[in-house]
């Protein structure tokens, strides 16, 4: 019987009615499957068999082996409800020994597999395509080490962002990573995907910020780069291959961070602007004017200000306007910060660059300055379907890829509009629309692509390829480029049992 | 008659006495070869033929290919009189197709390479240590672009670090990256270094700061991720392969850098301290008091500086004391950063903390005191012999190193000091004596590195392994990790052209 069930690759949405609690929105949601909607075909993976789950209670326990249909759910579809797999089994390890025997064990038996952190990426990048096994992290969430001197954190891989931010700040530092998405995703996820967020323009990326690694190739060897030191310059910086690679060349089990003190006075404004040519020029004084101190810079458009008032039932602080700055100051010195900003102030106000603003006054108002950024996203839970890219532009040409956009789906979807982190060239666009229509799809993409590359852009700024843009590969990367990846998923994965599908092309 | 020349591996130090221009004391500087000295082994290459010149001859022009016996000189001697080459020949192109066509053409002919910048490496990892073709990148110094919006820099490899920082000072930025060896050094091998510096507290490593790069593989295939853009996570990110890994996997022709705002005020500071413990209590101080202004903060031992005094003729300019300071701030507003360094040093001195100190009042005197630091490493041309380690570990442990090799030298070697980079965690320890003896090379290695590695430190912190610690990755990395750099230098350097008997130990 078992058997039987198993190889069916698509075992519980056949009866999607034997779902308790699923209403009609919710299955409106939940899209079809991967591998229907994107035709996909499947690797040459083995398919679970009885004595294969029987290996894993063994080591496991019954208890971290995920069997449950109404358990499986969440783990089978992402976040956006873009892509949904098919996978019968979650494994839930909690040591790195674990990890090494799970990933050995499918590297015999040829069982392919997804890693799975909070399950928030937005490219299809954690969440099976077929009836992959999934491993997920939530079970290794400890924190093992905190040095207040060097401000060093060693954490298990599946701790929460928000958690190790918590921890860290009770010793006056801070997590160098924030994110929208941080009360659920997992640090291993974070240095997976290379995550950028809100504070990338301050501590730079994850390449800057992670000092050692632990990670589990797929032949179960344990590859120890776990440094805590800031400095070490002996043999290959073998940490990078990870930082970025979405899960497809080893499973990140430990991370070392380096965390800065944490900023003990922070300000935060929020600006309205007539044009994003002034959006520019505003950018340009916040630079020279606040230097050292600023920690972020977000952008959004009027339609997206309209989007999180239908959706979250918030409202601009300041009225209606059709650009929108979030500017933080993060410093050491608040008399000191306050009179830079007040001194920017003058110059914007003077030069007719701003038409409203407030900063806030205490920390109350500044968490609900940021709440309307990092909620952006919830109002897609509410939508029927949303495109959504993630690209890096030069600042010139920025915003005119919501414009281009605008113009080419016209009046066939809700909404298209665009936010982002303008302090690192990273726009998102969404594409807002009642149900998905893969004619909808086809004239977004490639067209989209097309145009950032044509504007020396990335189609993927900081959410990775995943499974949605692995396609794309060829079209931004040089030939050579693409064979040298392939040669390091060869020799990190012979088998190709990790993550397949994703960020890189089928390997012939 | 070439012929037989070329195959003789130590040609052109078989008749010192041919050389115009040597003195005794330079004869006594001149090292043994390296071969000899440290009994290497060389690998299955083949000699270099007259066919070959003839085609470098071709491809380049005479002018480029240098064969004259004294000018070969400075290409086979490192800095530090350490390591010596007996190559015969070093190529000077000038473009990245030229590369190409050399690496293509030694990849078939099996012919060793070595990579050659500004020639200032202290690990012997820059210059041959047989015949390896030499190919320096002197000619490969174009500025290519520089956006003064985003502050990006595009140059070829061979630019010296500080003509760049000149170069981009004229628009209001400035170079992350700052070295003694900044007048000569290349960007090409401060990236394959992974280059430290005095900046790195405050700006990042060479991870953090390159944002592409431009490299020839082995086999002459052209590797391009020269992305300007702040963001971009489609595929692997394949540059960070390059960076650190000293030019065994790929010759880097082509530099991104993200270049910061120049700070528009510097403040210098040098302190005199009683002893160690005050060190650290000033430090700990330093980082909450000045925070994100602070851009350095370097230590040096009273023994350095009677090196410095008797060497280089430049004295303290506070008196004598047995641990110094320096410390340096940046930042966007003079009066803050002043009132700031105030604060700071009343907090210091109602501590007890600090016996003396001296801030500078102008640029000059601000460059004076970063000259004291600046030229420690001149003063090594003036002497017999040195053993200079590089070493990072935990601040608690920052100068146990320099009492424990004290201990060991004992009076057998002239003098032992400890200076660096405290803000990193990284000391470099001096073992300066009159000439170098197989005694005291075997009394301070591999006990320095033992010691070290118990006390949980890196035997490398920003210099590399280069040839002289190469011997030793298999003591500070596990065998998977080891494996796992083999497996990279297999799929890069299949024939193993590319800087051979460096970082990696032979493959068999």
């Amino acid at each position: 019987m078992f058997l039987k069930i198993f190889q069916n690759e698509c075992l519980y949405f056949l009866k999607p009615n034997s779902f308790k609690g699923i209403n009609k929105r919710n299955l409106r949601n939940r899209p079809d499957f991967t591998k229907n909607r994107y035709k996909v075909t499947r690797g040459n993976y083995n398919y679970l068999r009885e004595d294969h789950i029987n290996y894993f209670q063994t080591l496991l326990g019954y208890k971290r082996v995920i069997m449950d249909l109404s358990d499986l759910e969440k783990y089978n579809v992402d976040w956006y409800t873009q892509v949904r797999g098919c996978s019968s089994i979650v494994l839930k390890p909690k040591t790195t020994q674990e990890v090494s025997q799970i990933l050995s064990f499918c590297n015999n038996q040829k069982l392919a597999l997804c890693t799975q952190g909070g399950n928030t990426g937005v490219v299809g990048g954690c969440v099976p395509v077929f009836d992959e096994i999934i491993i997920s992290t939530e079970l290794m969430n400890d924190i093992i080490s905190l040095d207040e001197n060097s401000g060093v954190l060693v954490c298990q891989s599946g701790c929460i962002l928000q958690n190790l931010d918590n921890f860290v700040a009770e010793k006056g530092l801070i997590i160098p990573l924030d994110l929208g998405a941080k009360g659920t995703c997992h640090i291993g996820g974070n240095v997976s995907t290379n995550a950028g967020g809100m504070r990338l323009v301050k501590y730079g990326n994850m390449h800057a910020n992670v000092l050692g690694l632990e990670v589990v190739k797929s032949n179960g060897e344990i590859i120890d780069c776990l440094s805590t030191l800031k400095k070490d310059n002996t043999g290959y910086h073998l940490k990078h291959l990870f930082i970025g690679s979405e899960g497809t060349l080893g499973l990140v089990t430990k991370v070392a961070l380096q965390c800065p003190p944490r900023p003990k006075y922070r300000n935060v404004a929020f600006l309205g602007l007539q044009n994003f040519s002034k959006v520019l020029k505003t950018y340009k004084l916040l630079k020279e004017s606040l230097g050292e101190i600023l920690s972020a810079i977000e952008v959004m458009d009027s339609t997206t200000m309209q989007f999180i008032s239908e959706k979250n039932q918030q409202t601009s602080p300041i009225g209606e306007y059709p650009f929108y700055l979030m500017v933080e100051t993060s410093g050491s010195n608040e008399e000191h910060d306050q009179h830079k900003l007040n001194r920017f102030f003058e110059k914007i106000l003077t030069k007719g660059l701003v038409l409203n603003g407030v900063v806030a006054s205490d920390a109350k108002q500044a968490g609900d300055i940021w709440s309307i950024r990092d909620n952006v996203s919830t109002g897609y839970k509410h939508c029927g379907a949303v495109f959504y890219y993630d690209i890096s532009l030069p600042l010139q040409h920025y915003y005119t890829i919501v414009d281009i956009m605008k113009t080419r789906m016209g009046s066939k979807c809700e909404k298209v509009f665009g936010y982002g982190h303008l302090g690192d060239g990273n726009i998102h666009i969404s594409i807002v629309m009642d149900e998905y229509s893969d004619e909808l799809k086809n004239l977004a993409e490639p067209y989209i692509f097309e145009q950032v590359l044509a504007l020396n852009g990335s189609i993927s700024a900081e959410h990775g390829l995943g499974f949605m843009k692995a396609k794309y590969l060829n079209m931004v990367k040089s030939g050579n480029n693409v064979n040298l990846m392939k040669d390091l998923k060869t020799i990190l994965d012979p088998h190709m049992i990790l993550n397949p599908y994703k960020v890189i092309p089928e390997i012939k």
